[in-house]
């Protein structure tokens, strides 16, 4: 497939989901937010499971390129990777975060949804991990296990978002407690200010 | 209405929650799993919506009392609570954790739902709170604002729910997490290991 098309078709699903959920979505909503026909859609993915595994997978590359940032020093990396965890950047912003909150409810019954959020969890924790691991042999972080960290930052953030969706919480309010969490461990507050 | 009715039409719904999930949700499958007709269970509730506020209503309740242990010593109380919430205790226990979060995905669309999961977390904000600061009084653990613990711990269990639905995780993975991270800032171990 071209990826032009196939990043038309991602980016016109993003919209329907992001409109009508999980369950309001079909292949005309997507053939209407876009160029092409519901035949040429089917062409290109053979099932909805399909497509929402493409979209996914686009999302996981995404986020990837989003919270690995250009900086060197890691104290600036997990500066920017909180900036962009807890930040709502999606245009559509009200209605992703419950869009993928719908999909991570079907990752039980559609095992290719469970690849992929596994995908962006290990991806995430691994950049953390790296961060981390690079900050205490610069000698900016405490000796801690980052592979803790990494899974503690990761949990709070997939907690954020059920608290956003959920109760309609703003992702803030999650992020302060990481950072004083991550002040006590590492002995660097993410605010830059220095507390051990 | 009678307790007893009310109790038998939540159950029945609990069930077919867990078997079928929300959008599965239907008065006649409620009504196959209880000994009432659909024209009862619709002269107790008028919508969907109202029987899901009492279900969870009655949830709330449950859980409150489940995480309330009876010890008096704050460092016993904290680990009663951690076994319940970190433990998968409803006999469902597959269904269970992936309706919460299809009812969690309505919340933006289902008022109700929402000021449900509002009480279900200030309850369990405040049974943490309560027990980090008789615990700090008593002199068992570090001074910290037990509402910041509170929200870090609060925020793990959401997460812990979002990864056993969405990646098939052990909730135990996150408790070692919660457990270390409680270490570092109460300086007790709730594993009973005395680490400062």
């Amino acid at each position: 497939m071209e990826s032009e098309t196939k990043s038309e078709i991602i980016d016109a699903t993003n919209r329907v989901l992001c409109e009508h959920g999980y369950a309001g979505l079909t292949i005309k909503k997507i053939a209407d937010e876009s160029s092409m026909t519901t035949a040429a859609i089917h062409y290109h993915f053979d099932t909805k499971a399909e497509l929402l595994n493409a979209y996914l997978d686009d999302l996981v590359e995404q986020f990837k390129s989003n919270i690995t940032s250009e900086a060197t020093d890691p104290r600036d990396r997990l500066t920017a990777l909180l900036d962009t965890v807890f930040t709502s950047s999606n245009p559509d912003a009200d209605g992703f975060p419950v869009a993928i909150m719908e999909l991570k409810s079907q990752a039980p019954f559609q095992e290719v949804f469970r690849e992929r959020f596994l995908d962006l969890d290990n991806m995430m924790r691994g950049v953390i991990t790296d961060i981390v691991a690079d900050g205490i042999d610069e000698g900016h972080f405490n000796e801690i296990d980052p592979n803790e960290v990494a899974r503690l930052v990761t949990t709070m953030i997939n907690g954020a978002h059920a608290r956003k969706v959920a109760l309609g919480e703003p992702l803030d309010e999650t992020r302060r407690v990481v950072e004083h969490t991550l002040a006590l461990q590492l002995g660097w507050h993410p605010g830059s200010e220095v507390v051990a």
